[in-house]
């Protein structure tokens, strides 16, 4: 099983494209599209979208990300092993919160040229050349890394292929620097709006182990959060719990601190975005 | 095989994640989106959509629809079975059309938390601790039933459970008042638009053997059809018989009448949307 | 397996429809998307599409293209055989690049009634009545072929009928006239754009071997490309070659050449879209 998450959005052809070469090389395998509507160029987005998903797959995906606005420079392509799954991608962080994974395994560059889709195979049927007899003579494409290099070094991994076999073990991949939410006191913990669903709920970096942690020294006490000119009184069990239109707080189903309106779109009607400051307050 | 039906949007991995739930429980199911850009929260949307095209899939196919503006409050998780399909959907009245089946077998309240994915399965993969032995202490999230409840029931469905597994059967679930169209004389038939589809169609209420019983009184004579200010002479064959960029009327391809702009766009360029009314008159 | 390529968008139940009929005539088959947001009604940007893409799929895929203004008029419903694919598709000029390939084997006309979904099939499950003993009283809807027709055929052909059952060879088939870029002179060549993507990248009709071409008598010399009132000075190999937010020209993954700025929109930024002249000149 592979699943794709891409910027390319599904106007073009591109990860249709990208799922022929697959086919091409590893005709049994099942395609999920997680997204490809990632903000184009957003790496912090993708990184966010693959944390939340990655895990509700059956041991052994092949997770391919594919957010590479450097596609063609010299930003390396790589692949990364946990216990359970395979990621490729290129090395600009778009891994960055699965490098967190205790069960990581290995960082590899992908070098082996080998399993690369050439210009010459785009002409005829991808599955033809992979192991042609001289791979040190093929030519990339430098602008669609996703269907000549992703896109075939996936299906090769779900066919089987080792991940060893692709490249050396790195150790200098890129991470970002993910906002992280502050405990300023014993009474108040800030953090930030990092992600905006399509009904326009405001997620923020405040997860509940860490929102736990204050509660636990407040105990009996109400709290009350704040973004923007907006103040929302208490922490919802179920959207429902605001009323119709209205505003509420509640952890959301991948356990962090959102903002929504009731069968409203927060974002919208609050004109409130990423990067917005968020407080709890204990009372 | 299992459909979706959502109105999740495709730029979150909500859908995704529902995917790899499914999967993880039965790895052979195949899976085929209707949509996932139902109107957020709009159930009647979600009916008619799902009234059009369910029955054109195999015998045996389990249909999920997820329109669910209530989850995690007091609205019950449903199954519905008719001769040759599976419903599971929230009881919000997304599954009203179904009921109209003269093939309605069954409705059931789904109660069997055993089968449901629990914040603990979250963390790990989610077909490992289906049948785990003490149901009863499993937390669900209150925010993503489609994830947790709906995805999981849907798989076993697609595995070969029985319905009867799953909880049991009730009478008083929801359906929507559906707007009807009426016969005002023996020459006047009045509906109203209830869909648009992303041609611009605007598809009424008025199906064919309504409109046809009214055309039986009315032999050898024409009919117009106003809507707005807009008035249409005859109902066409093809949409090419209006000129190009000229409004006409058709029976659709679901059997209701809609106003479409040849090559155009009606909703656009009539200013006109779901609501307004549609009148035919017998000349 | 069958790729899809059609104007429906993904919010209606057209295209969850089509696969629905398509899985009820050949279960095994695997249904690949292309994409579904053609502009509507828009038959060059389909046949761009389908050139781009078709050739990465196995030998043996069906391609089925649904751009179909005409639908229910009298154009012609056709089948064309390449040595490795097929392609279904009404005669409106959408498989005009697919003639071009030297292993064009045979356009042929679908007449074959019997393999069609009729009005009574769509009230039922729609692979029952294949074969049905009279096919001559068959009714087929006049606005949805993709359904009735396309969908259908493709489906059958993947199950192994061969291209000669669904009717006879034709000649007259329609093809669209493409612009061509021109060589105005041994240093000038212009061309225009005629693709945007999802990226606001401006894809133009110059592709690499015309431009080789020109540069052969152009030895050691730079050239500038411009379009509106933009200039470019020389073709980047990869996109990161130009500044953040600054244009550069490049030959795209498609071969041709395109206008793009560094992650950001030409499309939007520089205001031009297709259509646009562009003009390259060796300095």
């Amino acid at each position: 099983m592979i699943t794709l998450t891409t910027d390319f959005g599904t106007k073009d052809p591109f990860v249709g494209t990208m799922k022929g070469v697959i086919l091409s090389i590893c005709p049994d395998a099942i395609l999920i599209d997680i997204t490809h509507q990632i903000e184009p160029y957003h790496i912090l987005e993708a990184a966010l979208t693959l944390k939340a998903s990655h895990h509700f797959f059956p041991v052994g995906t092949v997770h391919l990300a594919v957010i590479d606005p450097g596609v063609g420079g010299p930003r390396r392509p790589i692949l990364a092993e946990t216990a359970k799954y395979c990621f490729v991608a290129p090395d600009n962080g778009v891994l960055s919160l699965v490098y967190q994974d205790k069960e990581l395994k290995a960082v590899r560059e992908i070098t082996a040229r080998e399993f690369f889709l050439t210009l010459e195979d785009s002409a005829g049927s991808p599955g033809d050349s992979a192991g042609s007899p001289d791979p040190a003579k093929k030519r990339v494409s430098s602008t669609f890394h996703g269907r000549d290099i992703f896109a075939p070094v996936a299906a090769w991994l779900a066919r089987g292929e080792k991940p060893e076999c692709f490249g050396p073990i790195i150790y200098d991949y890129n991470s970002l620097l993910l906002p992280e939410a502050q405990i300023l006191s014993d009474t108040h913990l800030r953090g930030k709006i990092i992600y905006i669903d399509s009904f326009g709920n405001l997620m923020s970096n405040i997860d509940h182990p860490l929102f736990q942690s204050l509660q636990d020294k407040n105990k009996g006490r109400g709290c009350q959060i704040s973004l923007g000119p907006k103040v929302i009184k208490g922490i919802n069990r179920y959207y429902g719990e605001a009323r119709e239109k209205e505003a509420g707080a509640i952890f959301n189903s991948w356990g962090y601190l959102e903002v929504y309106i009731n069968q409203g779109n927060a974002h919208q009607q609050l004109g409130l975005g990423t990067g917005t400051a968020i407080n709890i307050i204990f009372l």
